[in-house]
């Protein structure tokens, strides 16, 4: 469950909530540029923003989770190799090309990294750089690097929020997450499965606190609170080649309880992580599956995406559709072959509260399928409206109306296991953000 | 490959070649019959075809397979049962419902089976029942019953093509393959991901032929034949709680050589696999991935299917997008976790016959863009057609066009294990298929 459930009447009223999140801890200053440049892969103009989150000192105490992904973009291969470093300085992200499998991508990748340290008085391999975008494309060397100096110069210590508008790309909206803790506070900004035109889905989260919380523990604590949020989240079941999770301290506070500081980070991570979901591409409903009852937390987990990412339970969540035999089904494909003991009578799912299936066989009405019908309807972010042109599907807002989800609860029978795994509907606009040709 | 390349340039075009594959194998006989009925959920008519395929004499000689999810329907759970009976006189198909997870499902498919029985004066545990449709709902056992005698008094013994259309349910066409061999033939029906409204995408074959291959011979045939066809193609990732392939002989002819037999078998169940692909919901593109350098065919056959089940990959697909960087993120995300040791600089993908992956490295220029982007074109069964509503998107043809697919070759560079895999695009089709509000 979020930690908060707030409801949004206006783009200005999410605007206005999006600045209690920003003010950064203590010792960060971020800033942003944006540029135009010719790929060289296509013969097309295209726009690109830098941004730099910069630490008033380096720190020895950052911490960094990268995607599991086989073909690991060029930043996560050199951000890999940053985790040995003694210090981190600064963090410079693009948007527009992932810098993934191209040609001389690493090079290019530590080229920028140490023109933006130089600019910055700080080691070469204390800037850890950050790219989503295509795969496969070359990074704009040359117009990164004219545009570093006019980066620099616009650093600011005082909100997070240029530095998570800047990271985006067709999300429709930053995502900002703040706890207060101690003397200090843990601010989360995420990238999240919004696409850039030309695309790749990809999630960036910068997670940045000022309190003096060692490397090590930090470390733990960031694996621990990964493992409880991003880790259990899909929008479309396509590990990005570039995922990457940061979490730095500025050591500007004392650290407080271990427990405390763990509480809050887990909550960012938590609320950023279902932030992301909210404003997959094309996502009308947040979907959450609440798997208990299972051999163990990675089977639950699992057989949550399962339903998660079945198409058609996607689909029928899409149009307002109780067709609950199909979570059934969903469930069905991952226990039969993964060898579990599953017993159907000892099944019990839920949706909405209502119990759909128990004993062994569903128990559908008319009258409950009208309440999920309604629940659903409910539970909805916007409804589908039929674009100008035929095809071209657009969301009508860009802002999160409501914190609502479409709420399964499946107990396996099995076990003490247990995940709650968000997420989401798949629409129209998933497929217009991602079938238009790029070039 | 397809053992065939067909165009076709008409309905009519379509129906001509579908006739040349229908000739029944000698000793069977077919018969559809169709009502209309209110199921117990839903306030609301509903329409049912019956079909019947049925032996002059109960055979000891037939082989079946069934799907491996969890929750598998009451005729899957009858069906399994009928494998020990000494033998099979004939098998009884509903749409509409699939009979999964009804309270009482196994009693009503055992009541239609045996009253079918009666009708054909043959055992009860003769009759295999199968049932395609909404899971959850229970089957509509008196109507059915009432509709029985019309059905038995419509078998006739000379095409397959009612019987391939009597269990359709939103698949665009009737889909039937046929390979002469020796004295006799094969032919196979199939209903296909096509939906029903209301909907769950189940993949139903069945396999005729009057050559007489003995009982556990024709059971090892099936399963070989399966394994390199059924098992390989997937529309939507979502293992239904229905699917079901049966092959049954009649006996009638002396069986050939066990390897032609097994080469037409084989050819049959290939070109019905990329048949059901072909006419999946909302396709616009079959895909076909061709795995090798792979440890094994296992892991060839689930890297095929994570390049193939791709959201990114069948969206870009649908767009005639050449986004290949996709291709190489659904590979990794299955290589990743899986602790294949795969080496990147080994790795070579090719599209279409272009090299855009190797040395570690996409290898992408403007002119290759362009060379695959018409490629994409060509292999597009149709064009989306933007609907009158503004949202009902519907395939502008009712037949396939050609038999050309999205050529992908991928070597993993590791060892000998292959698999060719077929899938498809995703569309605004499917979404419209799949997020209608069924009542």
């Amino acid at each position: 469950m979020p930690s908060t459930h707030l409801t949004f009447e206006s783009r200005q009223a999410h605007r206005n909530w999006l600045e209690t999140q920003a003010p950064l801890p203590l010792g960060f200053r971020v800033g942003t540029t944006r540029f135009e440049f010719t790929p060289a892969e296509v013969a097309k103009t295209a726009r690109m923003t830098l941004t730099l989150l910069a630490l008033e000192e380096p720190t020895p105490s950052f911490a960094a989770m990268f995607t599991r992904n086989a073909f690991p973009g060029a930043p996560v291969i050199v951000g890999r190799k940053r985790l040995a470093e003694p210090r981190l300085a600064a963090i410079l992200v693009n948007n527009k090309i992932s810098n993934v499998c191209a040609p001389g991508g690493v090079e290019a990748a530590e080229e920028v990294a140490a023109a933006a340290a130089s600019l910055l008085g700080v080691g070469a391999r204390e800037v850890l750089p950050s790219s989503t975008g295509v795969i496969g494309w070359r990074l704009p060397v040359d117009p990164m690097r004219t545009a570093l100096p006019g980066l620099v110069a616009s650093l600011r210590p005082d909100s997070a929020l240029p530095a998570a508008e800047g990271i985006t790309t067709t999300d429709l909206y930053p995502k900002v997450r703040r706890a207060v803790v101690g003397q200090g506070s843990v601010v989360g900004i995420a990238k999240g499965a919004g696409m850039i035109e030309p695309n790749l889905a990809t999630m960036l989260v910068f997670l940045l606190t000022d309190l003096a919380v060692p490397r090590e523990e930090l470390r733990l604590a960031l694996a621990e609170a990964v493992e409880a949020s991003f880790a259990n989240i899909t929008v479309d079941s396509d590990t990005s080649t570039s995922d990457t999770v940061v979490l730095v301290s500025s050591m500007r506070h004392q650290a407080p309880e271990r427990r405390l500081f763990h509480e809050a980070l887990g909550r960012v991570c938590r609320d950023l992580a279902e932030d992301v979901v909210r404003n997959g591409e094309g996502v009308h409903h947040v979907v959450r599956v609440a798997v208990r009852g299972a051999p163990d937390d990675r089977v639950a987990r699992e057989a949550g995406k399962a339903v998660a990412n079945s198409p058609l339970v996607q689909c029928a969540v899409n149009g307002n559709d109780p067709n609950v035999g199909r979570l059934l089904a969903a469930l069905g494909k991952y226990a039969g072959p993964s060898g579990m003991a599953l017993d159907p009578e000892r099944v019990r799912v839920r949706m909405g509260g209502e119990p759909i299936f128990s004993g062994g066989a569903m128990r559908l009405d008319a009258k409950m399928e009208q309440r999920l019908h309604r629940q659903l309807k409910e539970a909805e972010l916007y409804a589908c409206v039929p674009p100008a042109d035929g095809l071209t599907f657009r969301p009508p807002v860009d802002f999160p109306r409501h914190e609502r989800a479409v709420e399964i609860e499946v107990d396996l029978g099995l076990g003490d296991g247990a995940c709650e795994v968000l997420g989401s509907d798949r629409s129209h606009e998933y497929i217009t953000e991602n079938a238009d040709y790029r070039s």
